[in-house]
């Protein structure tokens, strides 16, 4: 096995975040799922976005939003995900570039516009995400190099990359091509709706080709089709290496064979959830590749969640290799 | 007179932000004048845009940002500027118009793209401005429809509309129709360089058409081309029936005739001073068309002024009416 000339090479959905307030009564007028993502098409996105306040523009995408933390954390960060030839994708390319993130996917040229997430913030700082697709619906196993996949020590998949249809091709090509190198695969389960919508998908692609597995509570019951977190637990423990499961403001517990790590939630004042999971995320990923231990790399986890939920947006802003003290 | 059915109705440049944080090196290596505005073009734009670490994208522009604030307060307000029909056109107009705000110009149709303002934030929260007019500088008299500026109690103008050359003639329109109408003008010096590039025409405008004058310290010892603020104020206190002068952390200061109030500002933790200005001339003109005393106006102000540096981007994220208690 050659040596990794990349940390973390993320694999996910290239979106541009589009902010704006609401309340309860907007979102229940239209029947959106408060804390989820739906997904939507063009023609629900120019009506929903028409009916929003006013809004601030920030690229996100999930394993987008981790790769520009990890990045700033000092991690070697590569992406493969999907613009189109538009303003948006100019966006979205300056933003992860100027993160310090290798970002070599090529934009769809004359087809969909770029991918737009129409987040809707609460008075209580949770989200609700509506994403129209856009150029991602064409990423595929093309754009999946499996040079770029060999050098990473690990390779970073979100849960929502199932929901444009060619992408799970690109999926399940990127995780064999990782394993094939000899490298590590770290998948995020996303969305509890996601999940929902691909059970039979995630459990075999947990099972069978992930090292590393992210998800929240919610999350992890929707696998499992539960109620129960501790038998969720039981069950991802024989399943995976590692499971670092969030449980928002009780932390982190992290699972590795038979030992278990809780991990405390940094305290901080809450303005706007999107990107916590992310950003614990890629916590956890840039400290585990430079071979800190598991509740080090859950501490990393906390102090960047903490950061993006600090302020309106998901990408941090402030410096981050001095807030986990490295 | 007929009853005015816009308290303001605000003439200025439509312009996109992009926020961005940079250290003081980045600044003094391109020779960017910190605190400042300068105006760049299309090349220039994409050089610094591509230098620029990972950018927030928000609409902005100088009076825009004014109108949007004041809308928030409850103020009836209109906004005349000129965007492309292009992508960031279509952001600044949703903002505007979802943050209340009647925005009748029409569009530039296959010409410049939108105005773009890369706003750099240095560790001490100061901007520094790097404007690309783009279709701004179609904006005309045209554009200026005088039944609009006659509904309207005040009309708002922006010292920034002196740079695009075929604006100047907009904004003396604007000023003629609205005298002729028995309504206000009110002016912001906007920057105290755009001032030194237009001294001549602002000491004659400030003179012959301002009933209201907005500046900071910098632009009014500009505007008179000396150091002492006191004889400054004796000047300015002799040439307009209403001056509100911002003085950073010290507060205003409104003369007013004889009458002088200093205003104290409101205290907070700054993050981002871009639109400090803006927001405290929306929070003064809101309060002053509802009638209120010219004390009370300079409160709105610095209370405006405070929730818009108090987070990144220069358009306000919390209820204004609740916050001046309105």
């Amino acid at each position: 096995m050659t040596q990794a000339t990349l940390d973390i090479l993320g694999i996910g959905n290239a979106i541009v975040d589009v902010l704006s307030r609401a309340d309860d009564s907007f979102l229940a007028e239209r029947g959106l799922n408060k804390g989820g993502m739906a997904l939507i098409d063009a023609e629900q996105a120019e009506a929903l976005y028409k009916a929003m306040g006013p809004g601030v523009e920030s690229s996100g995408g999930s394993v987008a939003n981790s790769c520009a933390v990890a990045a700033g954390l000092g991690a070697r960060v590569g992406f493969l995900g999907k613009v189109a030839n538009d303003g948006l994708g100019e966006v979205f390319g300056h933003d992860i570039r100027a993160a310090g993130v290798h970002f070599p996917t090529a934009p769809l040229l004359g087809g969909a516009p770029t991918a737009r997430c129409l987040i809707l913030v609460s008075p209580d700082a949770q989200r609700t995400m509506n994403t129209f697709l856009g150029a991602c619906v064409t990423f595929g196993e093309d754009d999946v190099d499996p040079a770029e996949v060999a050098r990473a020590q690990v390779i970073y998949l979100e849960g929502y990359l199932y929901d444009p249809p060619a992408a799970q091709a690109a999926f399940r090509a990127a995780a064999s091509a990782a394993h094939a190198a000899g490298r590590k695969v770290a998948l995020s389960l996303s969305d509890a709706f996601c999940v929902g919508r691909h059970r039979a998908a995630f459990r075999a692609f947990v099972r069978e080709e992930t090292d590393i597995l992210f998800a929240n509570e919610a999350e992890l019951l929707s696998l499992y089709e539960t109620e129960d977190f501790a038998a969720a637990v039981a069950q991802v423990r024989t399943e995976v290496a590692i499971a670092a499961l969030t449980r928002s403001e009780k932390g982190s517990m992290i699972v590795a064979g038979d030992a278990t790590y809780e991990v405390a939630a940094v305290p901080t004042q809450v303005v706007d959830t999107t990107g916590a999971g992310d950003a614990y995320a890629a916590g956890f990923l840039a400290a585990h590749t430079k071979g800190l231990s598991l509740a080090e790399a859950g501490r990393w986890g906390s102090v960047c969640a903490a950061e993006v939920i600090s302020h309106f947006g998901a990408r941090p802003q402030a410096d981050m290799k001095a807030l986990v003290g490295g």
